[in-house]
């Protein structure tokens, strides 16, 4: 199809991150190729459970790394509140409709050649490496993002 | 203008329906082609009050509809906590500026033609059937929202 | 280059507003032209905190106006409660990184001529005058704005 969707992958959230995952998979399908750029928030998505370190990091950042979920099972909900439902609730009702979970559209995408790339100057202000983060994943700028974006047929902010 | 616009409407929040809404009326009103794709807490916009079943639903399913709001009027604001101010000041100021409520906006959009159509993923997670939705409104996969986005002059996911 | 990018700012966080004040220096390095949209809680990114008048508001008007963010640096985090980090800790690992503030970030995008606009309907709701906005900031309809994204090449609802 040669066409391109890039998406800015912002937050942290367990729904928006399938949200975004579900598009990536989906565009996948169909031969359009995805990027998709990691930042702020994002970050969380790609931290590579097995590889993560605390040489290196300031105190603030050590704190950091331990108080955010280190595993993308384990992010929140957007919508915590959202009439008090909670994640619990929502992630049993997508095993009852043979949903797969977040990791399996993660693994999906990764499988199916999805760009991966997170933001340098997020890691920097996070005090995340690349050494810490998924191996597909390449830390590349704010600037490299745009031109890529600006080649997409579509872009979005997740 | 032969131009189309793409909302992916993921939020159920009052001020964020009413930004997606705004638009969408906007867009028609300038001949520009709007197609809106609700999912997850975006599917709250469709609801049809007056056609809300508990059949065929689990457990978990029947909770989930009935703690979720019915009614486009009873959303949440995105913001409840943004400073304390609350979604009764909201709407009460939208009065005092004589700006028509959300579900003016609503039938508005359906009365110009936007394009409704509900995340046939979302709804199987959530337990919501075509029948329980406003009947302008067709239930179709990511892959159809991914080829009409990919035609369109804007995409924006809300 | 030519090209063009359009955000609308729907958001009053403050990580929100720097992912769009990064995205749209970066942009405007690169001789990318940028307009701003700013909508809703995005409105309080634009407040001239030495132009604040009660003048012609309602009392409703009136609360909101002093129970809002006054300048850009008070903005709260989106994620206040994500994981219990807050903003002071934000803000400090990024003076440990050399990051500049908000502040930097706006005042780059208004030196580099990025365009600034307020959403008319939003102004109306919140009550706030072109008078109390930054100089640089016109106030306009979203009909423009759709006209200014449909011919942009990137757009983005943050």
């Amino acid at each position: 199809m040669n066409k391109k969707m890039s998406i800015l992958m912002f937050s942290g959230d367990y729904d928006k991150a399938l949200a975004a995952l579900i598009l990536a998979n989906t565009a996948r399908e169909i031969d359009v190729d995805v990027t998709i750029f990691f930042a702020f928030w994002g970050l969380m998505l790609i931290r590579d459970s097995n590889k993560l370190s605390d040489e290196d990091k300031t105190a603030a950042e050590k704190m950091f790394a331990n108080m955010t979920p280190k595993h993308i099972e384990d992010l929140p909900l957007s919508k915590m509140n959202f009439a008090g439902i909670g994640k619990k609730m929502l992630v049993g009702m997508m095993e009852d409709s043979d949903t797969p979970p977040l990791s399996a559209f993660m693994k999906g995408a990764l499988n199916k050649g999805v760009n991966m790339k997170a933001c340098k100057l997020s890691c920097e202000v996070m005090g995340f490496s690349e050494e810490e983060l998924l191996d597909e994943v390449t830390v590349v700028t704010a600037e490299d993002y745009l031109r890529d974006a600006l080649e997409s047929n579509i872009q979005l902010f997740i």
